[in-house]
Parts: structure tokens; sequence; C-alpha cells
């Protein structure tokens, strides 16, 4: 049997997605033609809208309709001489979920990757060195995935701040807290024991 | 942090569907934000085209987007004489798909539930005995699920086939081919037990 056409791009179209495979697809695409076709075509126009209005945040690269995005525009972020580099905007959300970090950011959109022709100027480390010549940073927190490709950008980025004498820290890797030292794997438990810290005395 | 308003819009309607979660929804979003905006927007059309386009087949009121759906269309299925009686358009499809069944279809979208105001005539009864007292059909294959709610339905649907004096029979329920005995629900063994066969001796 064949399936409407309409029907079945809409499901190819929703199984390229993250997350849904071939059997979800088609239980969305029935249940919306099912029981919610209005919500199917809010859906249509959100996705629509969001993918022409959404741009990117001219200070810190990530996705925002205006200009400048909501914690680059607020001054009290600026003056905090505080800036995070991280690779995507969903690190953001994670970041300010924990409440704790009051400085501002700047997202890559990627990673140091030459083997894919990814260099500097494709992650913005153009735009970053311009911000880093302009002051009014104390410390860049560098808080890219532990990965090879997150090390070496991390280290690309350090020397770009040594370069202008601003203060360059990594976030810590270890130990999830929470977590049991034997279920680790070996590449967490060898940062743990390099990034160790000496206790103090009582 | 705010995300920028067509973002959460956008997310808050990928995250009504089934089988995605909030940070799945997320995902998502972000995926065809940051790879994939073309494909986003591609997506966005295929929901609004299908949302409209898609309307039901006159005959077995399944999904389609002309007056007949192709089963119904194709005179080889109609001469078969088989009507199968169903509660969905997926389960069209599960049919379809074992490649065994040659006859026609009537989807139900739905089964009797008095309590949620669904009565015969909302599940299509009046189309389907139109369809008996015209003639041309030998056997009524009820396929509705072995619910409360899929039981009566069926029943009701086998008292309206006696009426026009046209055979009416339900699909066997019982242990799955490959399934262990001892990890089926009592209900189903139960099924397997009052649908027992006669042995034919060898």
């Amino acid at each position: 049997m064949q399936l409407s056409p309409s029907l079945t791009q809409l499901i190819e179209a929703l199984r390229c997605q993250p997350g849904i495979g071939p059997k979800s697809a088609q239980r969305i695409a029935f249940h919306l033609l099912e029981r919610d076709r209005q919500g199917g075509k809010q859906l249509g126009q959100a996705l629509t809208k969001a993918m022409t209005v959404v741009g990117h945040c001219q200070s810190c690269r990530t996705f925002t309709e205006q200009a400048q995005c909501d914690i680059c525009a607020s001054t009290k972020r600026q003056d905090s001489g505080l800036l995070c580099v991280v690779e995507s905007p969903t690190d953001v959300l994670a970041i300010e979920q924990t409440g704790q970090y009051q400085g501002v950011y700047f997202v890559l959109m990627g990673h140091l990757s030459p083997i894919d022709g990814i260099g500097p100027k494709e992650i913005g480390l153009d735009i970053l060195e311009n911000k880093l010549q302009q002051g009014g940073i104390n410390e860049v927190i560098l808080a890219t995935n532990p990965s090879v490709e997150g090390e070496t950008t991390a280290h690309f980025i350090a020397e770009l701040c040594h370069k202008y004498q601003v203060n360059a820290s990594r976030i810590a890797h270890g130990i999830p807290v929470g977590g049991e030292l034997d279920l680790v794997d070996g590449m967490t438990l060898m940062h743990a024991f390099t990034g160790r810290r000496t206790v103090s005395q009582l």
C-alpha cells in the first residue's frame, strides 16, 4: 500500500530529526492527522518562523531574534569581566540553569577541526580576538567539551588570551558529584588525579 | 536566561508530540537551527501541507489526498468480496505489510465509547451499513483491538452483518508466534484456550 504523497513526505521529514525513528515519525504524523490538525499547523508555522527569524547574537554568536541576546545586553553581566567560551548554545542553557555564573558568554558554534576545514575563523575567533583587544575582560573561562577537539580549541584560545594579557582558566574535569569511583571511565579518573587540589588544614 | 520567543514556541510545539520529551524537543530545535535550516523549513512546509491536503477516503475513511484511496480504487481488491474493519489507518499499514490480505478495508477512526460520546455514527457505521446493504461483500473480518471497547465494537458490527446476511469473522487472539507461554499475560492465555482448534489426524 502506498501512503498519500504528502503523508510520506511528512514522515520522511520527521524521520531525519535526532531521536525520531521511522516508527516515531509515523506515530507523530498519524497522531497529528487524527487528533490535532490545528497543533500540526501551529508546529509547521513555528518551524518556518524559527528557521527564518532566529539569527546569531552579534556579540556572543548564540541564537537570538535581536541583534544582541539578553545576556550580552545586560550591563551587570558585561561589568563582571568574566567571559565563558562554550561550543554550543545548549551549553549556555546548561550553565544558566545552575544560576551560579554571572558573566557573559562566547559561543563558538563548533570546535577547531582542521580535517573538516573548520579553522579559527569558522568558529568566530576573529570576533573573540577583537573582544580581547578591546579590553574589559579579566578572565576567560574555557568550557569547551573534554574531547580532543575541545581541548585543542581551549588550548588555542588560551594562547590568544596570553597574547592580550587576559587570564584564561579551564573548567574542572573529574568525578561527577554523586558518581561512584569504580563506575567512572579511565580518562575521567586520570583528569580527576591530574586536577587534584590541596586540602587546606583545619 | 530567556530563550528567544520563536525558539521557545518551537520547542513547546515539538514537546507536545508523542514520544518527544522536553530534552528531545530542545535537541531537535537546536539541531535544525545549527545544522539544517533548509530541512527545518521543509519539515514546516510538509506539516502545513499534510494538515491541509490529507483527507479521508470517501469509501473506507482512511487517510488519502484523493476522493478514494489506492486500495478502494483497485477493482481486484473490490472483487475479492472481503472487507476488513480496523480502528485506525496505522492498522491498515500493519496488515498491508504482511502482504497476505487482498481485500478492502473500513477504518473506524476509533471505537464505540458511549462514555466519551462516540456512538455508531461517529465511527462511520452508517457508511458501513450502506456498504453492506449494497451487497458485493461476502465476509467482514473484524480486526478491532482486543480491548473492551474493541470487542464491543466488533460485536456491534457483527450484529449489523447478520442483519444483512453477510458473514462476520473475528481475527484470532492467542500466543504470539515466537512468544513463550509463561511470559504471556492471563487474558491472552485465556483467549488462546477459548480459541483452540482441533488438530486434524495425520
